[in-house]
Order: structure tokens, then C-alpha cells, then sequence
């Protein structure tokens, strides 16, 4: 399957036209990914690919078989024929397909920098297009709405987690095991369950670590059902398509400030479930939980959410609006439209007293807004 | 713990005087890796840093209480407090601390491409140091060598592996279960050993996916112990160090064929341990594997190996000397020497009759040629 439709692909092509933009190299590898390869191809990883303004796609993989298997291109190229094996047979392609005298080859702008460098060494004349970052704003809006197909995916990879929710707080109750066990018990489960792997390495925090954002390591030997804050940040990869929870837990007896963090992480996570409507701009959500959040004197360290899709931080970002110049130069608004699916998951940290994040999974299908997975807070005593 | 060793730090701002580099500035961020972050500061991941040619680093963390705990650095800078985020405190750190006309910055060749660009528009008439390769090669060859703390890093992720090695063979012998259940029993076994992670998603391959170098996705619901050639790529996680093994099987009646490519393995394996000695160049070693793979026929779809450190494919790697002009360009000579880590792990895969590949994690420590994992070929009737 290649992700990206027909008619995203004209939109591109079109973008692509207007910008005189010949062709487009994009750079998927170890240390610098970049998912529009696979979202272009259906190629998984490990590859360097062109398009043309017509089009027409060349792939140069690393695993000739696995493209052979996954890749819906024009043409496939063995990197081991050319010299310089990243970029060697875009090159070639680049060259064989585009005569005219000073090609303009668009780039993301988070390209690596030799990419660069080869293409300015290799092809006589050519010119960089000059606004990498408008490439990559142009992919982030194809991405941020989803094909039926791929709404089909995340949703199944959504019903695997929540049946793994109910896997999680049986293991909560029981007051067992430490933070490793969960998180082998997660990746088990959600494995029986029909996923391909986690979508990233379960976040496994009891008290004593639930005030890092992100745990590290992402989990340990620690007792899990330690009295106080804890949470579980997981999710299911299905075909590559990414789900993302997190469930916030309490155990036990609570100081009235780890009673506040609490209350008030789900209270945010309510406002901004409640603000979700087609049409209001993605800074509204954001703003109405971090309104609860300033209200109880606390500040989130985090965006409100992102998209879910072929990434786990997909398009679009749920995030506050710039006040300043510099961060609106860059700045595009976002509304609630048909198609996107992402996380909405407030969080509250504090060290020595614990954290909590609510996360669920939103998206908006067939005009309406649904919170596809299942997270709430659970309380043991 | 800082990885890098103050003997390293002078080496790297030698260079730097040498070249009259004023800055170099490294990015790590989900999307576009550079471990020399880790490297030169301890914190493991999500920041951007400075070093200056008079060794002094600052660190702009994505969380600054990880930074808290890990980093050995001089400054560290929140990123909320600068309009952009990835770059912003890193540019002004730069700013405040070179004060002259056109500084110029060096950047390893993978950095992204929009860093540059922040870079160009942010700092007055800075000037890129023209040869990112050679700063990049400058890191490859500090990291090809390791100091006595990281050896016993490394060795520990080892002896972690060969405790699994154990479990493995069980699970083979007593012929049960999935490809799936025996990536788990081998996170769940290298856990307790006390492995901080899996150093990669293990790689499991019956008969009917070993062909592939990397199989797709890295373990599934079939059953493991099927007549044929199969094969587990693992690797342990300490405290950021990775081990990295691969144990080739075979399972009931061979063909003729799959006899050869179980052979051939085995025997380039061996031809190439057999090789290493301190002062011989790594493109020997790979020689000497694929001077085997030839005579029966078949030709290796990958380098024979790579270094072991903070990355899983760290520096050296191990892979034939190019025969070409523009392959040469970039080419170093390594020869193996003291403190070198790397792996040795040829491969002969055939669509259709599977895979074999035999791998293990070489360290040259007091002048001696250690193989300090201890993963065979395991035949199982």
C-alpha cells in the first residue's frame, strides 16, 4: 500500500509546478529519518527517493527485496551501482530525467546537510529550491489529514490498545511487579493482540519517576503500585500506523498537592476534549487546557498533542500559538477538519511529588469528533 | 559519566585551533540523530550543544532535568526561554561567546539541512566550515577507540548477551513457540540480567524470512523452529553501550544448498576472526570473509562489521576498501588497534532457501584480540 493518495499526489505535483520546483529528494536513514518516504512509497525504511513534478518516482532502497515487496514507484534503483551509495542513484535519476540547464530540486528541511552538499557537487548548475522549510510545511499539511485507508489502520491499531488497557489495570490492581513486568506485559499483549510492535518503548514511571515527561530509561526494576502518581505512556504499531495512551494511575493516599496535579490534569484533559469542534483552530485546544493548568498555578512542559499517523509525532502539532515574530514567521493555523486524527494528553509534573499525563487518541470521522481510545485515570487504593 | 576523555576533548579542540574552527555545533533530535552529543556531554538525548575550540560546551536540552543528571557541561540553557527552539540557545550561546567578525562554525555533514540555515540567516556573517566531512571524520575517528570505562561498559553489555545466548538455545532445543515469544524471552532474560533495553528491536527469522539482511517486521507469529535456516540478531543496553550478536540455526534436513550457505558462513566467519591482529586494516578483515564468500559463489549484501559504543553501528566500520575514485575520496584507512570495538558478522542470504549469519563482538584490549560474545552456529536435528 502507498499511503498517500492520488489526489494528495496532484496537490503535491501542483505545489511542485507552481514553484517551479523540478524535483523533490527525500532522505530516509539511520540518524535522519524522514517518514514522507514511506508516506510517498509504502517503502518502510532505509532508502533515498526523487519525485518529479510529473509524478513519477524513483526509489533507491537499501533492501532491494523488501522494496520489491512494499514499494508502488515507477522505478527501483541497486544503490550498490553507484558510487556514492545514499545519494548516488538519486542523482543518476535526477540527471537522466531533468535536461534542462539549472534543474530546481526541492528538499525538507531537515534534509541532512551532506544531501545538500552531494547535490550541489554532483549536478552542474543546479539550485537548491529556496525555501526547504515551505517543502516540509507542504508535507506536514498533506499529512495532517488522513486517507479512509489509513483512518482504517490507526482505528485498529486504537481497539489493540484498548484492549490493553484492561491487561494494564488488572495489573495495577493485583499490586505486582515492577515497571518492567508492565511494560513486557503491554508489548505481550498487545502483540497477542495483532500489532506488528510497540509504536515506541512503553513509559513506565511509578512515583518516584512519574515527574520526567519522558522516563528514562523508559522503564526499570522498580515496584510499580508504589504509593502516589504513576503512569503508563504505550501504544500499538499496526502496518507502521501508530496509536499513543498514556493512563494516569494514583496509588493509595495522596498529599492535597499530588491531589491538585491530579485533579488537575484531568480537568484539562476534559477542557480540551470539550473545545474539540470541526473548524476551531488546533491553539484553542491547547489554550483551554493550559488555562486550567494556569489557573491551578502549574505549567506544561509539553505540547497538548500531535498527529498521529506513520510517526507517532505526526501532523498536526497541538500546540499553544506563537507570541512572537520569530515563532509566527513559521507558524501556519490549523482548524479541526475531516480527517485528522490526533492526541490530546495535558500533563502535570512535579519532582518529589510525581506527575500525571491523561492521553487519548481523537479523530474526526465522517464529520464528527471521536476519542477512539479509551484512557481515564485509575484510582486504587 | 561523560564518555568522551579529556585526552579526546584536547585532541577534537586541537583540530578545531587547526582549522580555525571557532564553534562546532551538534543537533540530536527524534528525526536526526548525532550520538556525539552523548558523546561530549552524557546527556543521551534531545539536545542541541556548542563546543568551543577552548573546549568549554553548552547544552540546550529538550529536558532540563535530564539534563540535571547526565550532562558534564559547562552551561546548560532552557529552550523555552529562546524564540526557536532547537537552535535558539545554542545561537545565542555562540553569539555571547564569539565575538568576532565572521566566526566560523563547524557542523558534522548529517546535521539538518535547516540548522544550517538557522545558522546563515541568525549569526551576522558567519561562515560554515567548509569541510563537514572532515569534521564528522574527526568524531568517527575520536569514537573508533575506546577508553577503559567504556570497555567495561561494553564488555558488561557482552557478558549480558552470552547469558542470553543460554536461554536462546534452550528456547531452540526444546522447539516451542514463535518468533515472537523468543524476542521476548530474550528482552525479558537481558532485563534481568540487568540490560537496560534491547540495543535494537531483536531481529527474529525463521526459515522463510532469514533470507532478508534486516527481516520485515522484526519478529512475527510464526513458528521458530521450522525445518530450515533461521537466524536472531540481539543486543543488549547498558547504560547506553550496545552489544550486538547474531546466532545462525538451522533446524531438521538441509538441502544441498542451504548446506553451502550454512558452511560458507561459518567459514568466512572464521577466516575473518582469524585475521585480526593489531596494525592490519579493517579492509583486510572483509577481505577476508568475502575472499570465501567468492570462491562458493555468493556475494555478501553488507559490510562484514562495525564499531560498538554508544550506537549500535558505531565507528569503525568494517567494509571493503572502495575500488573507485569518488569512493576513495572519503576513504580513511582504520587498521585495528587498541581499544577498538567492533563486530565481525558475515552473511549469505537466498530468497527462497534463507539465511545465515554468524555474528560476534571483537575488543582490542592490553594488545589482545578478545571475542567477548560467544554466539555458534546451533544445529538442531
Amino acid at each position: 500500500m502507498r499511503p498517500i493518495t492520488q489526489e494528495k499526489l496532484d496537490d503535491l505535483t501542483k505545489f511542485m509546478e507552481k514553484e517551479a520546483i523540478d524535483a523533490i529528494l527525500i532522505s530516509d536513514w539511520e540518524n535522519g529519518r524522514d517518514v514522507n518516504m514511506r508516506y510517498l512509497t509504502g517503502h518502510p525504511m532505509d532508502a533515498t527517493m526523487v519525485v518529479l513534478a510529473s509524478g513519477e518516482i524513483c526509489l533507491v532502497p537499501w533492501d532491494l527485496q523488501l522494496a520489491e515487496d512494499h514499494a508502488k514507484v515507477d522505478t527501483i534503483l541497486d544503490f550498490k551501482e553507484f558510487p556514492n551509495r545514499r545519494t548516488g542513484g538519486a542523482l543518476h535519476f535526477i540527471k537522466e530525467n531533468i535536461k534542462k540547464a539549472g534543474p530546481i530540486i526541492g528538499v525538507n528541511q531537515g534534509i541532512p546537510y551532506n544531501v545538500v552538499l552531494d547535490l550541489k557537487e554532483n549536478l552542474s548548475d543546479v539550485r537548491i529550491y529556496g525555501a526547504p522549510a515551505a517543502v516540509s510545511a507542504k508535507f506536514t499539511k498533506l499529512r495532517s489529514t488522513k486517507s479512509p485507508q489509513e483512518m482504517d489502520k490507526l482505528d485498529a491499531a486504537g481497539k489493540i490498545g484498548n484492549k490493553t488497557i484492561k491487561d494494564i489495570r488488572k495489573f495495577a490492581e493485583e499490586k505486582e511487579g515492577t515497571e518492567n513486568d508492565l511494560s513486557f506485559l503491554v508489548m505481550k499483549k498487545m502483540k497477542e493482540y495483532g500489532a506488528e510492535d510497540n509504536s515506541f518503548p512503553s513509559l513506565v514511571a511509578q512515583t518516584t519517576r512519574s515527574h520526567m515527561i519522558h522516563c528514562h530509561p523508559s522503564a526499570g526494576n522498580n515496584f510499580f503500585a508504589q504509593e502516589g502518581l504513576s503512569l503508563i505512556d504505550f501504544g500499538a504499531l499496526l502496518d507502521g500506523y501508530c496509536c499513543d495512551i498514556t493512563i494516569p494511575f494514583t496509588f493509595g493516599k495522596l498529599t492535597a498537592e499530588q491531589e491538585k496535579i491530579r485533579d488537575t490534569t484531568v480537568k484539562a484533559y476534559h477542557a480540551a476534549i470539550e473545545a474539540i469542534d470541526l473548524g476551531v483552530p488546533l491553539w484553542k485546544l491547547s489554550k483551554a487546557a493550559t488555562d486550567v493548568m494556569d489557573e491551578a498555578g502549574y505549567k506544561m512542559p509539553h505540547s497538548l498533542g500531535h498527529g498521529l499517523g506513520l510517526t507517532v509525532h505526526d501532523s498536526p502539532s497541538v500546540r499553544p500559538k506563537p507570541e512572537d515574530a520569530a515563532g509566527l514567521k513559521d507558524w501556519s493555523e490549523y482548524v479541526v477538519e475531516e480527517g485528522m486524527i490526533f492526541t490530546i494528553e495535558p500533563g502535570v509534573y512535579i519532582k518529589g511529588l510525581g506527575g500525571q499525563r491523561l492521553e487519548n487518541d481523537v479523530m474526526i470521522r465522517n464529520g464528527k469528533v471521536e476519542v477512539y481510545t479509551k484512557s481515564e485515570l485509575i484510582e486504587i487504593e
